[in-house]
C-alpha cells in the first residue's frame, strides 16, 4: 500500500532541512507591512511573567476625528494578523476585507478603525518568535505565559500612545468576541459599546478539549524539539499541518460539509487509501498545507492556551488581582535593594509607564443576597442559568451597551455560550444588551460564519454602531 | 519551562525499546480467551482484495433452543472485542455487562446472544496483526480494505456454522448500529429484527473528518512506520495515545463536561503549562494512556476506514456487486488456467464453501416515478428528506421490524443521522420502524450513551425484541 500523505510530510522535512543549512535562519512570518508601535517599558503579564520592551503590530483604515472619539478596536481571531483589511502599503486582501470600508458595517467614512496583532503572536508583535532583549535570543519556550487580558492591556498602551482615551466600540469575534468582552470589563470607562461574535465569557471544557489535542499534536512532532526549532531546525510543519487540520474540523459543520462534500471521492476510480480519500479529506489536507509553514508553532501554543485560561468569572478576576498585587510588591522591594539589576526594569511594570493600568480593585457589586427565595432545582439552575460568579464577573460591563452574537451552528463555541453571555449580562443589570442567534437556516457555516456572513453577521453589527 | 507530558512519551519508546529488545515479539492484543471459529475457506472483499482463510473470535451467553431460533447477532463499536459480558472462562466484565443477563435488556433466559470481534480486528479475528497465511509474516498494511459488510460476510460463515439460520435479531450500536443494519440488507431473509443504535446508514462527512484526523495522526508517528512496527519495532504508542484523545473528545458532549469538569485545574496551585493542565485535560490524557498499548494501531486504521466506506444507498451496493462479480470472474478464469496456484484457493471465494454468500443480485424496487408531481426546492429536499439512493438502498429491510435510536448531545453519530435511517425506511415501505431519540434532558452523555444508559437504551431494547 502507497502513502503519499506520510512521504510528502518526509520529502518536506529534507528540503526543509536542506534549505535550512544553506540559508541560515528561517524568514520572519509577518507577511506584510504593519504599523509598529515600541513601548520600552515593561509590560507585568497576568501570571507573573514581564515583557521588559515590547511591540504591537498594527494597522489602521478611516480617518481619526478631531476629537479622537471614533476610534473603534477590532480584536482578531486565534492566528490572525493585523491586516483585517487592505492598506495602502499592503494591497492583499484583509481576513475581514469587506466588513471594512466606506459604508461598510466598519463604515470609514464615519469611523478610525484599529486592528493589532497580539502580544504571543507571530505577525509583527513581541511572541515567543521574538527576539528576547535580556539574552539576545529567541525566546522559544522561555516566553511567559499570556493571558487575553494580557493582550487587552498591550492593546491599550497602544491606544494611548495614539491618544484614543475612549473608544467608539471595541469588536472581535472568536477569540476576539472574548478580547471584546475583556476590554469592556477592565476599562468600562474607556469602551463605549461592546461587540461580541461567537465568542464566550468563560472557556468551557469542550473548547479546551479541541485546543488540548491541537497543542499535543504540534508538542508530539519531533520537530517541534520543546520549541527551539528555531535558527536552523526544520521546524515541526507534520504537527502544524495536523493541528490545523483538527482545528479545521470545528470551524464548520457537519450539515455544510454534506452539502458541499458529501460523501464523494477525490479519485472515485482509485481504490480506497489510508491517506486523503474522501473529498472531505483532501480538504482538511488543503487547509494545514497552506497553513503548516506560515504561522509559529509556539504562537499556536501560546495563544491558544490563553483562550483556555479566559475567565470573566469574578473569583478569577480576584485572584489575578491579587496575584499581580503580590507581584508588584515583590517587583517594587527588589528593585529598592538593587536599582541596577534587572528586576529594576521589571518593577517599573508597577506603574506601567506608557499606558494605563488596572485600577487597584476591579468593578466590584454584591447582589442583594435572597436567602428567602425557594431554591431551585441546582441540576436545572446548571443548564439555564449563568453561573453567579459570571454575573458578578460581568458587572463592569452593566452601563455598557452591548452586541452579542451566535450561530445555531458553531461547534467551537456553540450558541449557548453567547446565550450565556447575553444572560449574565442582562442579570448583572445590563439593559442595552442585543443579542442575535443565527439559526441553522440563516447560516450552516459554523464557527466561520463571522468570516463569511457579511448580511447577518455585518448587517446587526453596523445597526449596532451607526 | 517543564513538559512532561512529552517527557513521559519520550521515556515509554525507550523503555519500550529496550523491552522489544529483550524479549522478541510483542504479546497478543487479545486480552482473554474466546471461543474461536476458523474458516480455511477464503473470503473475497468488497474492494477484491481476499482472505485465503480467517478466523472469528466470539463468544456466547444464553442457549441456543432447540430450533435454533432465538440468536441474536451483537455487533461491536469500532474497538471492542466480542467481549460484552463476563463468561466462565473470562470473567472481567465486558462492555456490555448491564445490557447482557437473565431479565437483562438482551435477556439470557430467552436468548442466545453471540458477539464477535470484526475482521480487520485485534482482539483474536483476522487482522492487520494476524500472520499472512502466504508467507509467514504478519500483514500489516498488506493487509486488504475491509468493509464493515465484509465483517458482516464472516459473521454470517459462523452463523452458518453454528446452524443459525435465521436470527431473532441483529443489534448493534455505533460501527454497531451501521452493521446491524447492513446485515438486514444483506441478508433479509436471515435477520427477524433490526436495532441499530447511535449508527448510521451512511457515514457522513463530519465522522470522516474526524476519523481523518485520528488516522493522520497515527500515521504521523515515526514508530507507526508504515505500519511495520511488528516484531521488534516500538510500536506508536504517541500516535495511538493522542488519536484516542481526539476519539474520546467526539464521545461525550459539551454540556456533560461542563458539569463534570467545569473549568477545573488538576492542581491549581501550580502556574499554566502547555502540558495537561485543566482536568478535562487530564482526563483525555488519561483516556489515552489507557489505550496506547492495548489496541493495535493498523486495525485502528482499517476498521476506521471501513466506517467512512459505509454506504447502504443503492448506488453503493450495486458498485460493489459489480466489483465482486468481475473480481469472481477473474478468478474463475485463473483457476480454470491454473487450478494449483494460490489463486485457486482464492477463486473458491466465488463459491464460498463454508458459509452463506450474497445473492447475485441485490434486493431491487423501482418506486413508481412521480414525474406528474412539482419538484420540491432542491435546497429543502437536501436537508429534510433522505436521498432517493438511501431510500432505495434499504429497500431490502422493508419488511424488517427496525428499531432505530438516537441521542440529541452525540456530536459523533448526531441524532439526524438516525432520523435519516428511520425516515429512509418509511419511505421504502417499512411499516415496522421504531424511531427513539433521547433528548439533552434524558442523555448528555453524547455518543457513550449506548454504554452507560441502561434505563432508556436498554428498555427501549428489551420492549422491541421481546
Amino acid at each position: 500500500m502507497a502513502f503519499p500523505c506520510v512521504d510528502a510530510l518526509e520529502n518536506r522535512s529534507a528540503t526543509l532541512s536542506q534549505a535550512r543549512s544553506r540559508s541560515g535562519p528561517e524568514p520572519s512570518y509577518t507577511s506584510g507591512a504593519t504599523e509598529s508601535f515600541h513601548c520600552r517599558d515593561p509590560l507585568l503579564l497576568d501570571w507573573g511573567g514581564i515583557l521588559p520592551e515590547f511591540t504591537v503590530a498594527y494597522e489602521t483604515w478611516g480617518k481619526l476625528n478631531s476629537d479622537k472619539s471614533n476610534a473603534i478596536l477590532l480584536h482578531t481571531g486565534l492566528s490572525a494578523s493585523s491586516h483585517a483589511h487592505s492598506t495602502e502599503a499592503n494591497p492583499q486582501p484583509g481576513w475581514w476585507e469587506k466588513f471594512i470600508g466606506p459604508g461598510a458595517p466598519l463604515d470609514t467614512d464615519k469611523y478610525h478603525v484599529i486592528c493589532t496583532n497580539v502580544i504571543g503572536g507571530c505577525h509583527g508583535s513581541t511572541g515567543p518568535s521574538s527576539t528576547d532583549p535580556g539574552n539576545g535570543e529567541r525566546y522559544a519556550t522561555r516566553f511567559p505565559v499570556v493571558t487575553l487580558q494580557d493582550m487587552v492591556r498591550a492593546q491599550f498602551r497602544l491606544l494611548h500612545q495614539l491618544g484614543v482615551e475612549k473608544l467608539h466600540a471595541s469588536v472581535g469575534s472568536s477569540m476576539g468576541g472574548m478580547q471584546s468582552l475583556a476590554a469592556g470589563v477592565m476599562f468600562p470607562s474607556r469602551v463605549r459599546r461592546v461587540v461580541s461574535v461567537s465568542g464566550c465569557a468563560r472557556s468551557h471544557p469542550y473548547s479546551i478539549a479541541m485546543r488540548h489535542t491541537q497543542r499535543q499534536v504540534l508538542m508530539m512532532d519531533p520537530n517541534w524539539n520543546r520549541g527551539f526549532y528555531y535558527d536552523g531546525g526544520v521546524p515541526p510543519h507534520a504537527g502544524m499541518k495536523l493541528a490545523r487540520e483538527i482545528a479545521t474540523v470545528t470551524y464548520r459543520s457537519g450539515p455544510e460539509w454534506e452539502q458541499r462534500f458529501g460523501r464523494r471521492r477525490a479519485d472515485p476510480a482509485k481504490p480506497p487509501a489510508l491517506c486523503p480519500d474522501f473529498l472531505v479529506e483532501t480538504y482538511l489536507d488543503h487547509a494545514g498545507e497552506k497553513w503548516c509553514l506560515n504561522h509559529d508553532p509556539n504562537s499556536l501554543l501560546y495563544v491558544s492556551k490563553a483562550m483556555d485560561l479566559f475567565d470573566l468569572g469574578r473569583e478569577n478576576q480576584l485572584a489575578t488581582l491579587s496575584r499581580r498585587s503580590a507581584r508588584e510588591q515583590d517587583l517594587a522591594s527588589a528593585s529598592s535593594a538593587s536599582s541596577t539589576t534587572a528586576a529594576a526594569a521589571a518593577a517599573a511594570a508597577a506603574s506601567a509607564g506608557c499606558g494605563l493600568t488596572l485600577p487597584q480593585t476591579p468593578y466590584e457589586e454584591q447582589p442583594d443576597p435572597q436567602v428567602d427565595e425557594p431554591q431551585p432545582d441546582p441540576t436545572v439552575e446548571a443548564s439555564s442559568r449563568p453561573p453567579e460568579d459570571l454575573v458578578q464577573g460581568l458587572a463592569a460591563l452593566r452601563d455598557t451597551p452591548t452586541l452579542v452574537m451566535g450561530v445555531a451552528s458553531d461547534i467551537l463555541l456553540p450558541a449557548r455560550q453567547q446565550r450565556e453571555i447575553a444572560e449574565a449580562l442582562r442579570l448583572a443589570g445590563n439593559r442595552g444588551v442585543t443579542h442575535v442567534e443565527l439559526s441553522e437556516e440563516m447560516s450552516l457555516f459554523g464557527h466561520d460564519t463571522f468570516l463569511l456572513d457579511l448580511k447577518h453577521i455585518g448587517g446587526n453589527i453596523k445597526m449596532f454602531l451607526d
